[in-house]
């Protein structure tokens, strides 16, 4: 099952898709098919509804059976009642791939479940694969393949890949990432997972050349003892980030009634996380915030940070979390030293975190600390108030002003993971952005730093297991 | 001490103010003078620089002893080693408070410690109230005075005052502020503390009218017992929010060569803050996103939370924030349930978190929530994808179509905790921010519900302590 393709390809490269349950009026069934055929996906949309005739210049077919070849994949929208005889049609057609996005399953309580276990048993009798029910299957960026309505940015490639329980979780996380710059490979909503569960999919991306790293919402395990060997398969080679719900008593109860998961203790997961080297999230933020330092191709050599700052208290701020997340502070390496202090002011203190404070140094330092052997990552904190870049002339405002040359400081960062922190003016976090798009921009010094000690963890974890 | 006016009033409301080290070349000295002028200081300004003439179209004095009155307040920003004898030129000429902004004392070691108990021993002599050095002094939003270059947006009057060490933090925070929507009464930055320290600016806004809660920046209090006492006084009525940096021994170290200050054990600030009532926050995030909801005029009656939704994750993750933080989540009240199950599709799981779907239910269900004498607060969780809002045309975008009626929820919030998350697109955020500007609006579930029950962990201590 983990090979270059175990069987999950139709869903995110389908030669030809029906979407069951196409409609004229709002809703996905309307709307879906609209994007797909902006996509350029037209002549391998096959509209389905039992009144026929045309929609957005394209047919409709009334049955299934009459849609013709080729057709790997069938997107149901139909109302819950209507989709058991629909899968049906979709096995005797020979389809053997089906997202089911309709609602009103397991996650309703016990008449659900059974509604879905007989779904489950026409899955088998006709050897379907089935992502849903409950979801909103399937976003592709590399082919342009989607079977919800997300935005365009939502298509533009990236090198993360995103796995959610729920459809509007998954949506919301994506545009999340969309707004923070950070672009998607794929993303999988499996909603009740019928059949095929994070397991699979993990698989499938571990070997998806589009996939670098993946970020999973889970409110429980499909099968725990296989999401430790595939986590742990996987996380060697990308990282696996995992926000979990059902955290807590309360928690739980709102998981079981939405998803029908069974969030399990927490414990539990606390150690299957640990053990197998997925990196945990604690909150919607960090999904966001870890992702973007992991993103960088860089791996830290060792736990050694070195910050630079124009200000005291972020500098302390910053140290404060470092050493909480198991960073270490070295002293500043001599040769750091000896270079900021040429042509400083006699105030300057040239430590760890380095504060330059007001004397110009902060380039010069921010550079050294990047070529030093002895620092294994650097946090770069810029820290010019807000009326300062308010009043600066627009030419005066370069990205270079403020970190020094960036493309040297790029090419270093291509070897050692850095993360830049502007506290300043939303035009400045802008330009900045812009200057060193490969590099993680935050707005203020703790999450990155704890981003940065995550990816030491997981290095340190996959180096050892090697 | 802390009577309504402890002495402090001039560095807030000084009658007339002396800038001493104006010039003519780029530099706090040249952008001051120009920022009062606007903000309409001009006559009750007095440039000082040994050079004499015009500056901006005002006089400049070739000493302090030569400025007229009335002069109440004199702010230094001569090089270090001019400032002992500006302070006895100021001393001479009547002047009893004064702003050092001159950094290069305490901070840097032993023999700037031995300068500033120099000028120490000066201030004592001639009974000078001094705040600094190493600061920005301060600003007022009120009567638009302010000692160092703030944004226009730094004078907009608002409800909360902001304490720094860190002239530097002090912006930062000011502006970030600023950014979320949050206005400031008074800002106060420290440096060094070689005389004026938290307690006594605490006490000063304890009686302040223009002020409703405080929030510090702190490295290590100048007077550990004296502030016990001073927390314990001011938040019985206004609520400190306290980030205090040198939590871990290389925060200390780095404190140490910032301010100057002795960070101390951590668990000693920990129960300090604890006892007092004061809320200690864990980040700049937490600074800001704590003193939304704090701001609000309502106060919990318990600790009882309800969680309206569009989607079950986001309710999962915001209960298990919940659980964790001390709050409960009740059973959804019976009343609420009735009016919510009316009309509602047969999936919809009546339960709190209260997810709703896409029921349309929304608007009713966070109305009958805020309604109901069994819920303590709200959390209002809106999650339309960020196509969807895309797509809509612009004059059907309006908060009423989101939340429901915005004008009750507004009343109802003056009396109940409410806090709005939005995940969604910015244009759906920012329109829902304009709607209900006295509401805190946040893009995460999380952090809103870490305030709500930092709030009422606040009101309970206070509750029990009176």
């Amino acid at each position: 099952m983990s090979g270059a393709d175990n069987g999950l390809r139709p869903f995110f490269e389908p030669r030809g898709v029906a979407i069951i349950g196409a409609r004229s009026s709002p809703g996905f069934g309307y709307g879906i098919p609209i994007r797909l055929k902006h996509l350029g996906w037209g002549e391998r949309v096959y509209q389905v509804n039992p009144r026929g005739g045309e929609l957005h210049g394209m047919p409709v077919y009334t049955d299934i059976s009459q849609v013709p070849d080729p057709v790997d994949l069938a997107v149901v929208i139909v109302p819950g009642p209507a989709v058991p005889a629909t899968l049906v049609g979709v096995g005797r057609r020979g389809i053997r791939h089906v997202i089911i996005e309709t609602a009103g399953f397991a996650e309703t309580g016990a008449e659900g479940r059974a509604r879905q276990n007989e779904l489950l048993a026409i899955a088998r009798e006709y050897g379907l694969r089935v992502i849903g029910p409950n979801c909103v299957g399937v976003v592709n960026s590399d082919n342009k393949f989607t079977t919800s309505e997300v935005m365009a940015e939502a298509l533009t490639p990236g090198r993360l890949a995103v796995i959610a329980q729920s459809g509007v979780f998954g949506h919301n996380l994506l545009d999340k990432y969309n707004e923070q710059g950070v672009y998607i490979s794929k993303t999988v909503t499996l909603g009740n997972r019928l059949d095929v569960t994070e397991n699979e999919v993990l698989d499938y991306l571990h070997h998806d050349a589009q996939t670098d790293m993946v970020s999973m919402y889970l409110e429980g395990a499909a099968d725990g003892r296989r999401l430790v060997e595939t986590l742990r398969r996987v996380t060697r080679d990308k990282p696996v980030l995992v926000l979990k719900s059902g955290r807590t008593p309360v928690g739980r109860a709102a998981t079981a009634s939405h998803t029908g998961s069974l969030s399990g203790e927490d414990r539990i997961y606390e150690s299957m996380f640990a053990q197998t080297g997925a990196v945990r999230a604690g909150s919607v933020t960090d999904l966001v915030d870890l992702a973007r330092v992991f993103l960088q191709p860089a791996r830290p050599k060792g736990p050694r940070l070195g910050i630079v700052t124009g200000s005291g208290s972020m500098g302390a701020l910053a140290a404060d979390a470092a050493f909480s997340a198991g960073l270490v502070l070295p002293p500043l390496p001599e040769r750091v030293r000896a270079r900021v202090k040429e042509g400083a002011p006699g105030w300057m203190n040239a430590a760890n975190p380095l504060d330059v404070g007001p004397s110009g140094q902060f380039p010069l330092a921010f550079r050294a600390l990047m070529e030093d052997p002895d620092i294994d990552m650097v946090l770069s904190v810029v820290t010019t108030p807000y009326a300062v870049v308010q009043a600066m002339p627009q030419e005066y405002l370069s990205a270079d002003r403020f970190l020094g040359e960036v493309e040297p400081i790029r090419a270093l960062a291509k070897e050692k993971p850095l993360a830049i922190c502007v506290l300043s003016h939303r035009k400045l976090v802008d330009l900045i952005k812009a200057a060193v798009p490969d590099i993680p921009v935050y707005t203020t010094p703790e999450p990155p730093v704890k981003a940065l000690a995550a990816l030491w963890r997981w290095q340190k974890q996959r180096t050892q297991a090697a």
